[in-house]
């Protein structure tokens, strides 16, 4: 096989068979997936979650992970967030002509190493070629299943006197990202992470969690200003309680760049009843990718501010907060 | 809103919501979509069919459709052709700055039309923008339910003594790709169709079908190759047989080009019983995209030849056929 991808390598004939049959088949092998079927056939369940999100991130590889690995953790938090148990993923590749073999298959490998840790199988996958720079872009599409009597998690759940946690530190994959292509060295690593232990402790305790959503592109500022919007309430948080790494927070500083506007892949947010904060907050540190989490807000109902996101700052003052305005960090997911 | 893609537009924050608000919603309006959650939750059944695709083909529109109508087209057919009803359908977009919001506005509603004509929601949806010259790219999945008590439709359930029959002309999509390219004025068209229509009669009539696969890039040469394969008996194709059109034939003529290794974006092939061949063809006939179906061969148990795929030309001769070799036309679909 050549060094580099070939537009031949993406005709639908014997070139994207060795593809299939070098990199792919080895990587995901289940027998679902080598029967080259145009569709596999799958076990479902009464209801089901579904997904999907296309990754261009850039660079390919970076510290603590890579696009094969964070396409995984995007399409499995997505499920995880509505109660779903992540069971199928489909893979769909865009490859530019000149991308290294090699990238590819360690690619390849971690997506399929980051399915097996998160318990999702591959069912179905496609490659394309174009002409270009030896970039690579995946889109995953995720299908969950949701288990009879599962709680109804929304967006539009949550309710006065709800608790705001996250669950981890923010900013951790934009800063990663970012130092990278300024060729900064650093010591700070992408969160990129599937959340599944904690939030099947979660959906287990039977605590009843109203919302749950992934903080990613966006930012914090974005989702919980989003959430505030569709639960029409009003959310406050607390700025000190916001847990930031101390090298995100001097890379930040450094950049002049707003940690509740910065991407994160391996961190979620959710909003339960003030009494069980302290029993969901124990369930999440003891659970993989949680040891940060913390309450950082709560949820009130005031007629004149709903839908609003307030900041309460270092300073003690009020700072009332919008969606992510602007451009944002380009093809950090 | 500005007239092209700008890389602010995948930021994630309130140019994304521009776009989503502008141009997605109007479109693909549903409840489940606006709700804009992490992921759908829908009704699922005890068997789903799960399928993905990337579409990349340029020009994005040409005659007879574009990418939009294409997308839905290539992940409708491939559940159909397991015997699944096609219901889910997600749509990851990946835009070039520079793309023409007027051609994302006419590519989406386009997407929109062919999906309700195939019956099928739009339930996820994800937007990506990279630096580039104006390209677009798409990624479907598509979830299928599969009713109680449906046949088992495979590649390796072809049993010796079926016919093979092809739904419709061959070479169409190709062609147009092809005269498109290279600024050839014609009257071919696209095929691009969902066979919803022909693939239901076909179940609900209760005819044993043993494998149905749809015709894509490749070709029919690429398809029945692998179905020989996969069922480990001899093809026998008829040349005179398969269906082209005037057109194609003489552009083919001219290019020296192969129609068995044309891609095709609304044609199937199926092999069943000898003895439903006509009732079979009856029903695919009288089906929209179905009026010039064809039986074109016969498949025996000849353990010399078995895995092969022969063709008898009409010279009356003997040639036996591979998988599509080299490059294909790229960026057909």
């Amino acid at each position: 096989m050549s060094d580099v991808i070939t537009v031949a390598h993406g005709s639908g004939g014997s070139e994207t068979k060795k593809l299939i049959d070098g990199i792919f088949a080895p990587a995901f092998a289940n027998e679902t997936l080598l029967a080259m079927e145009d569709s596999a056939v799958v076990k479902g369940s009464e209801k089901i979650a579904v997904t999907t999100d296309s990754f261009v991130v850039t660079p390919l590889e970076y510290r603590g992970g890579d696009i094969g690995r964070l396409c995984v953790c995007g399409t499995v938090n997505d499920l995880l967030m509505r109660g779903a148990i992540p069971r199928y993923l489909t893979c769909g590749f865009i490859l530019e002509s000149g991308l290294e073999i090699d990238v590819l298959k360690r690619v390849v490998q971690s997506l399929a190493d980051t399915a097996k840790e998160a318990n999702i199988n591959i069912v179905a996958g496609d490659t394309k070629v174009i002409d270009g720079k030896g970039g690579l872009y995946i889109n995953t599409a995720g299908v969950g299943l949701i288990p009879d009597g599962a709680p109804d998690i929304a967006a539009a759940n949550t309710k006065e006197g709800d608790v705001i946690i996250v669950s981890g530190t923010m900013g951790d994959h934009h800063c990663t990202i970012l130092s990278h292509r300024l060729n900064i060295e650093s010591d700070m690593q992408s969160d990129n992470a599937p959340l599944v232990e904690m939030t099947e402790k979660l959906v287990d305790s039977g605590i009843p969690i109203h919302t749950m959503r992934d903080v990613t592109r966006g930012g914090l500022g974005t989702v919980l200003k989003e959430l505030a919007e569709s639960s029409g309430k009003t959310f406050y948080i607390d700025e000190e309680s916001i847990p930031v790494s101390e090298a995100v927070k001097d890379f930040a500083k450094l950049m002049g760049t707003d940690v509740m506007y910065m991407g994160n892949e391996g961190k979620m947010v959710l909003t339960l009843p003030a009494e069980y904060s302290a029993k969901a907050l124990e369930l999440i540190k003891s659970s993989r990718y949680g040891e940060n989490a913390a309450v950082i807000g709560e949820v009130k109902n005031e007629e004149k501010r709903n839908k609003k996101l307030i900041m309460r700052t270092m300073l003690g003052g009020e700072r009332s907060l919008d969606i992510l305005r602007g451009e944002g960090l380009p093809r950090i997911c």
